[in-house]
C-alpha cells in the first residue's frame, strides 16, 4: 500500500473508533432510532470531510484529539441529509453505497427521525468537546458556528432546496453552481475553516487553504457528476444515470464528459498550488486533492 | 388586561420581535424555503418555551437581551419538530394552529427542509450571540449544551420515536411516561436549565426551579391530552379526537378524564409549591403554572 493511501485509512479508522465510542458510551435506547443511526452512519462512507478536517488541523500543527469530535460530527451531518435527500419527498432513492438507504429499511418515519437525531447528536458532540478546552472554547465556538452556517440555510439546506426546485428544468450555468456551491462545497469548505478556527494561523496560510477547500469542493462535485455517466454501479454502489432520469442539473449535462474531466483537472491543478507555501509537509493534502478527481466511487 | 397576561403578551413580542429581526436581516434566498420557514414560525404559536427561559433567566437576575437568542433558538427548534411530526410519515395532521400543516402547503420535500434549516439556524443563531459574551462564553457553551442534549436522541427526538413505534399498541404507564418525559418535557426543562446555566444561581435554587419546570412539563402534556378529547375544535385550531384515532397514548386514555384532571392539577400545586423561595418575585411563574392548565388551546 502506498503511503498516502495508509495514511488516509488511519484518519478514517480515527474517524469510525471515535464514532463507535461516542455511540457506544450511550444506553442505546430507543434501540431502533440507534440501529438506523448507526446503519448509515457505518454504510462505508469515504469520511471525506473528517479526513480533511484532520489533515488540515494537523498541518496546522493541532492535536488530532482536539479535532476528532468535529471530524465526527461533520460526518453525522453530511450523514443526516444523506439520509433525508434520500427519501420518497426529495430524491427517492432506493439504494446508497450498494445497501438499501435508510428509509428502505426502516420506514420513512424512523428515517426522518434518525437524521434529526444525527443533527442533534452532532452540535452535542461539538459542544461537548468544547467544553474540554475552557482555555480555547472561543475557538471551538468559531468553529462550530462555522459548521452551522455551513450545513444550514445559506449553505448545504440551500443547495438541498434549490436543488429539489429546479428538478427537470433547464437551469442556467449560475444556477447550477449555486448548487453544487452549497449542497457540497460547503461542508467541504466548513472542514477546513474549522481547522482555521481552531488554530488561528496567518491570513496567507488561511487564505490559501480556503482556496483549496473551494477547489476540491467544486472538483468533487464535477466528478461526481462524471460518475453518473460514467462510473461502475458495483463500484459506486448506486446505479449509475439517476441524474438524468430525475432531470437533475449536472456538470456532463450542462458542459458535455469531455469539458466536465477538463473542469475537474483544471480545478484540482488549482488546489494543488495553493500548497506551494507548505512545502514537503503539504503532500498529503496534494494526494488527496489528486485522489478526489481519479477516485471510482 | 390583568398583570400577567400583559407580561405574558410582552415576553412574547419580544420573542416575535426577535426571530423577525433575526430572519429579516438576511438575504432570504431561497425564498421559498424563507416563506416555509417563516409561515410555521409566525403560525401564532404560544411561545411557551421562550417565555420560561425568559422570565426564569430574569428571576435569576439575568438581561433578558443575553438569554432572548436562546429563547428563539428554542423555538426554532420546538418549530423544526412540529414540522416533522406533521409529516405523512409520522403523524399526518393537515392541520395546526387553524392553518394547514407546512407540507400541506409547501410540500413534504420543502417542509423537511425547512424543519432542518430551523434547526440548523437555531444552533447557529445561539453560538453568534455565544460569541458576543466572551467573558460569559463558557455559560453559553452549556446553556446551548442542555437544549441540544434535550432536542436529541435521548430528548424530544427518543420520545418522537417511541411514540412513533407505539402507535396503536396497548402501552405501559412506564413507556407513556416516557414518551410525555422526552417529547415535551425535555424542551420545557431545558428552557429551565438554559437559564441557570446561564447565571449559575444556588443548588437550592436551581432545583426548585429544575423540579418546577419538570411538573410543568407534565402538566402541559396532561392538558394537551384532556384537550384532545374535551376541547373546542376552533380555539384548537386542529380537530379534537386525533389521538385516539391514531390509537396514541394518552393519560385520558390510560386514566381517563377525571382522574387526569386531577392528576394535571396536583403538578401544578407541585409546580407552584417549589416556587416559595423566591417569594413574590417568582409571582409571574405561579401565574404561568395555572395558565398551563387553565388554557383553552
Amino acid at each position: 500500500m502506498d503511503k498516502f493511501k495508509s495514511q488516509y485509512l488511519e484518519l478514517v479508522a480515527k474517524t469510525n473508533d471515535y464514532l463507535h465510542n461516542r455511540l457506544d458510551n450511550m444506553e442505546k435506547y430507543p434501540k431502533i432510532i440507534f440501529d438506523s443511526m448507526e446503519y448509515s452512519l457505518f454504510a462505508g462512507g469515504k469520511r471525506l470531510r473528517p479526513v480533511i478536517l484532520l489533515a488540515t488541523h494537523s498541518l496546522l500543527g493541532g492535536d488530532m484529539r482536539e479535532s476528532l469530535p468535529l471530524a465526527g460530527g461533520l460526518e453525522m451531518i453530511h450523514t443526516y441529509s444523506l439520509i433525508h435527500d434520500d427519501l420518497p419527498a426529495m430524491d427517492n432513492d432506493d439504494f446508497r453505497r450498494g445497501i438499501p438507504t435508510n428509509h428502505r429499511v426502516f420506514g420513512e418515519g424512523i428515517a426522518i427521525l434518525s437524521g434529526d437525531a444525527l443533527l442533534n447528536f452532532a452540535y452535542e458532540t461539538m459542544l461537548d468537546n468544547a467544553l474540554l478546552y475552557p482555555e480555547k472554547i472561543l475557538n471551538h465556538v468559531r468553529a462550530i458556528e462555522t459548521i452551522a452556517k455551513a450545513a444550514g440555510i445559506k449553505g448545504m439546506v440551500g443547495g438541498q432546496v434549490v436543488d429539489l426546485e429546479n428538478e427537470g428544468k433547464d437551469i442556467n450555468p449560475d444556477t447550477l453552481q449555486y448548487i453544487h456551491d452549497h449542497k457540497t462545497g460547503a461542508l467541504f469548505r466548513a472542514s477546513i475553516t474549522a481547522s482555521i478556527m481552531l488554530e488561528e494561523p496567518s491570513d496567507q496560510i488561511s487564505n490559501a487553504l480556503i482556496e483549496y477547500g473551494r477547489s476540491l469542493g467544486l472538483a468533487f462535485q464535477v466528478k461526481d457528476d462524471i460518475l453518473d455517466v460514467v462510473g461502475d454501479n458495483k463500484k459506486l454502489g448506486k446505479n449509475t444515470g439517476r441524474d438524468k432520469d430525475k432531470g437533475k442539473a449536472t456538470y456532463v449535462e450542462k458542459y458535455g464528459l469531455e469539458r466536465s474531466w477538463s473542469i475537474a483537472s483544471e480545478l484540482i491543478e488549482g488546489a494543488i498550488g495553493q500548497l506551494d507555501i507548505f512545502g514537503l509537509e503539504a503532500e498529503f493534502l496534494r494526494k488527496l486533492a489528486k485522489f478526489i478527481v481519479e477516485r471510482h466511487n
